[in-house]
């Protein structure tokens, strides 16, 4: 009776996202955890940011770890850049050159995490577009930051999203082409379920060539049901993170609360027929390493609670 | 765009499942929690259980609580009992007796909870259904336990519950009449909301009349994702526990791992705009009462991130 796809690919995010609050954590248990993940059947990895590394020290050593990941048939090794600046950087390393635009509808967000407002963060990924085309690189992802709400602003109705989405991928279009993937990032934590289908539903509508993928945090538990919401709907491509890193919602810290957690996401897929080409096994290991590597408890479930078996719960 | 029901109710399950297990918690601390939940606009409170204290010592002082706890117009404090002499004892306190009939769909289960096979536990019920007609009580709920699956028989087919639910509504019909609503209890979290919608929309097909809530488990992070295929589905009667109570999902306790929280689902109703009747801000502060009397962090988010707001993150 299930109308959900036979299959999906979940992108990890949890070395890039997860390191990026909180203490510094030593490179080589950086890369020690990405070397893990890359075993567990992840497709792509996001390793580290070059970001500029007086706001964010955590991301200093983004070279380093780019040079000393092991590259491994069939698993994509990617950053992240939110400027030409980060891309000339990434491109000059071993790590895989993902071409990503990004808008924020909250200007609120934008003024915060990109110092400039939501209208010239979107003007501004027109430079970017144009230097992939030089470098012979064709844009791929188009990310969506704050699409359901920010802490800030509060909800954001779909309407305000679409419309800078729309302005987004005008932009592109203008520089050299458009993404071949929209993510909606739930960058906050402020999605629900229905949130998620008026959303991708409304945007579907509106761009019935465009893939939609979401990027989900779990700020306030309802991370999964709005994995949920979108695999209703076909969407076949989630970020997610080991353990559900990516700051502590158990901090009070709205703005970088945990994303959903890779295991987790992927648990709740197999157990509905969606297959994932995961090893979830691997996956709960991944999940008690970067416990350990943060050295504070991370909420994801299924390396406490191990999977459901005969006999007795099994340690996933 | 919204097919999900305008109104459910939540009642509220933490000061049994939460108080049942882990170390002893003082009574003054449960009546004090009681007595503050009273205050949200829960329409229901499990307050105790009147099992054998031999078994359950923390339940040892059902009748203390049941003597102190405040009655409030509106608010119906009931208990739980698993036998006729649990039933009669909740009888002689001030509790709200709300009489109920249970079976487990896993026989392990069963044994363990109870004491016999999974058949047996059914046939024990007809003695049940018939003192509640002796005492001029109707039937008003029975409780499915393990629904969906236990720690050590696996997921559970939804043919083998409606199987078991089948010779439970046969039972009651022969000694005295039908339950007014069936719970679907996922007692160790081992639903899907795929699994969810199977089993809901089989048992309204075979019981086109009969009205079926869901009692959660969030072992494993689907709470609220289990919660939101049973809203699509029109299901408007959960139970959950405060704070996500129950057990505690990080220390390995598969068993009896923590209720979905009841702010958090009742947040997620509200901003998908099904009204709940509570109040969030007080269910926060009641969530951080129970951390505070069990002592150890629990799983329920909105205490932590608090309500999206204009300017800010609020307390809730």
């Amino acid at each position: 009776m299930s109308d959900l796809p036979s299959r999906v690919a979940i992108f990890e995010e949890g070395p890039r996202e997860g390191f990026q609050t909180g203490p510094s954590v030593p490179t080589a248990d950086k890369v020690r955890l990405i070397d893990a993940l890359a075993g567990t059947g992840l497709a792509q990895i996001d390793c580290t940011s070059f970001v500029d590394r007086r706001w964010v020290p955590q991301m200093a050593d983004a070279e380093a770890v780019a040079a000393s990941v092991r590259a491994r048939p069939g698993v994509r090794l990617v950053s992240l850049w939110l400027n030409a600046a980060g891309f000339l950087r990434a491109l000059a390393t071993p790590l895989d050159p993902a071409p990503m635009v990004l808008c924020s509808v909250s200007d609120a967000l934008a003024r915060a995490n990109n110092g400039c407002s939501a209208a010239e963060l979107v003007r501004k990924q027109g430079r970017l577009v144009a230097l992939y085309r030089e470098h012979g690189l064709r844009l791929e992802a188009a990310h969506v930051s704050a699409a359901f709400g920010c802490h800030v602003e509060g909800r954001i109705d779909a309407g305000k999203t679409l419309a800078t989405l729309e302005s987004l991928l005008q932009v592109c279009l203008e520089h050299g082409g458009l993404p071949e993937i929209v993510y909606f990032s739930d960058t906050v934590g402020a999605a629900t379920p229905e949130s998620v289908t008026e959303l991708v539903v409304r945007a579907r509508s509106r761009w019935p060539e465009q893939a939609f993928a979401l990027h989900l945090h779990d700020t306030r538990g309802m991370g999964l049901a709005n994995a949920y919401a979108g695999l209703r709907l076909g969407v076949t491509r989630f970020d997610a993170s080991i353990g559900g890193m990516g700051g502590c919602p158990f901090a009070g810290n709205v703005g970088a609360a945990g994303n959903v957690c890779t295991e987790d996401l992927a648990l709740m897929c197999e157990e509905m027929g969606v297959a994932t080409g995961l090893d979830l096994g691997a996956l709960a290991e991944c999940a008690r390493m970067a416990e350990a590597i943060v050295g504070r408890p991370l909420p994801g479930r299924l390396m406490k609670v191990g999977r459901l078996g005969r006999g007795a719960a099994t340690t996933a």
